[in-house]
C-alpha cells in the first residue's frame, strides 16, 4: 500500500485523487488546498486540510499545483527526508526544496474538469533523483494503469514545447477550420472524421512518412486557389508559414 | 442496381473501387486508365479499359482523375447527357464538360494507398444540378455506409481548404514536436495518447472551448521558457505566430 498525501485543487490534482481513490494499492490520506472550499465535495472520501501543520506522515505528498507555486510551497512543507513530488512538464526537479527527496510525477495529457479520465491513455513521466523514489514512483504510475517513462528534466522540458505544438497549436488549426467553413456556411463537422484519422494515422507512423497534400506535391495551382479563398490575413499568414514548413521538411524548398 | 464506370488510378479510385465492389447494389462495370497497367491487379474483378471508345453504357461516371484532368477527360467522353461526377475539393461542377449531366461526390477523408477505409468515417459531399441525379450519388453513398451532405461548390471549395489545416499542418506540427522531442532524446511516443485526446475532444466541444494552455492563459513566464527551449527558427516562427493566433481568438490580444 502507498501513503499519497495530494496537495492542490486543480484538474491534475482531482483526476489523480479519482484515479488513486479507485485502486486498493494506493491509500490516499489526506487532500490539502489553500482553501478547502474547492475540495468540499470530497470531505467524505479523504481528509481535507488547509493548514500545512496538520500533515500526516505519508510516502509520497504531491504538489498538483500551478508551476510558481511548486517552489514556496516546498519550502514550507514542516517536515524532511520524505518524497516529495510536482506534477509539471516546464519546471526543474531542483525547484523542489533540497530538503526533501525530490521527484517528478509529470502526466502527459491533457485534463478537462468534466470529462473522466482513463489512465491507460496518460503516459507518466517520472523522475527521481534516488531509484528506491523512481521505483516508487513507478509502481504508483502501474496501479492506475498507466504507462511510465524514465524521463529527465531536459527531456520532460522538450515533451511540454511539443505537447503544445501536438494540443494547443493543432487544436488552434481547428479553430481556424472552423473559422473558415461557417463563413461559407459549410458545416465544420464534416472535418471531425479526418481530424480523428489524421491523428490516428501517426499512431502508426511517422508524421514524415504521413504527410500528403498540396504543399507536399507542390501543387502551385491548389496553393494559389487556396490562398485566394482564405478572407483573414491571419489565416493566411498561418497558410503560408506552415506550407513553407511542409515544403522546407519535404525538400522542396531550401533555406 | 447502380452501374458505375470509374475513371483514374489513384487513391481514391482505388479505394472508392473497393468499397462499391463489395456491395450488392453497385456494379462497377468498366474500369478506364489511360494505361490499364496501374489496375492490372483488378484485371478478374472488372473489366479494365485504357480506350475511351469501349466505354459502356453506365447510370454513372466517376472521374477520380488529378484536378487538371477533370475538365479534358470529360470533354473526350464519346458520349452526353450521361451523368458525370468528380471527385475532387477544389474544382467546381461547371468544369465538367457541359455536354453531359454533371454533378461532384467528395470523400472528405485522407487516403492511403495501403490502408484499408471504412467508408462509415468518409462523408461524401454531393453536389448535382438535377435533383435526381443527386439522390442517385446519396444512394451511391449511402450503399457504402458513408455519411452524405449537400455541399455546393463554394462550400466545397472552403471544406477543401480547411482540410488542409486539419490535415496537412496539423500533421506538420506534429513532425515538428517529433523533432523538438528527438533534440533531446526524448520519445515523440510518448505524445501519441495526447495527439489522439486532442482529436477527440473536438468530437463533441468546439476547438474555442477545448483550448487550454499556456498561450490562452498569457501565462507569460512559460511562454518565454518554451521560446528560449526552441533552437531551431522556424519552430520559434510557429511557436510566435500560433500563440497569437490563440491570443487573438481569446481576447488576450487585439490587432
Amino acid at each position: 500500500m502507498i501513503s499519497v498525501v495530494i496537495l492542490g485543487a486543480g484538474n491534475v490534482a482531482t483526476h489523480l485523487f479519482k484515479a488513486f481513490n479507485k485502486v486498493e494499492q494506493i491509500s490516499v490520506i489526506q487532500w490539502y488546498n489553500r482553501s478547502t472550499d474547492a475540495l468540499k465535495t470530497y470531505k467524505k472520501e479523504v481528509e481535507v486540510i488547509d493548514d500545512l501543520s496538520l500533515l500526516k506522515e505519508a510516502d509520497l505528498y504531491i504538489l498538483a499545483v500551478s508551476d510558481d507555486a511548486i517552489k514556496p510551497l516546498s519550502s514550507k512543507l514542516p517536515f524532511e527526508n520524505r518524497l516529495v513530488v510536482h506534477t509539471s512538464g516546464a519546471v526543474g526537479i531542483y525547484d523542489i526544496d533540497k530538503k526533501h527527496k525530490r521527484g517528478v510525477f509529470y502526466p502527459l495529457q491533457t485534463f478537462s474538469k468534466t470529462a473522466d479520465v482513463d489512465f491507460a491513455n496518460v503516459p507518466i513521466c517520472i523522475e527521481a533523483l534516488e531509484s528506491v523514489d523512481y521505483h516508487l514512483l513507478k509502481k504508483l504510475a502501474i496501479s492506475i494503469g498507466s504507462p511510465t517513462k524514465k524521463v529527465n528534466t531536459d527531456q520532460r522540458k522538450v515533451l511540454h514545447v511539443a505537447a503544445v505544438f501536438v494540443n494547443n497549436f493543432t487544436n488552434q488549426l481547428y479553430r481556424m477550420a472552423h473559422e473558415i467553413t461557417e463563413s461559407e456556411g459549410a458545416e465544420f463537422d464534416l472535418l471531425k472524421p479526418l481530424i480523428l484519422e489524421t491523428a490516428k494515422k501517426v499512431q502508426d507512423m511517422s508524421p514524415y512518412m504521413a504527410q500528403t497534400g498540396p504543399a507536399k506535391r507542390n501543387d502551385k495551382k491548389t496553393l494559389r486557389r487556396h490562398l485566394k479563398l482564405l478572407k483573414d490575413q491571419h489565416h493566411t499568414d498561418i497558410y503560408n508559414l506552415l506550407t513553407t514548413s511542409i515544403q522546407l521538411t519535404h525538400g522542396r524548398k531550401k533555406l
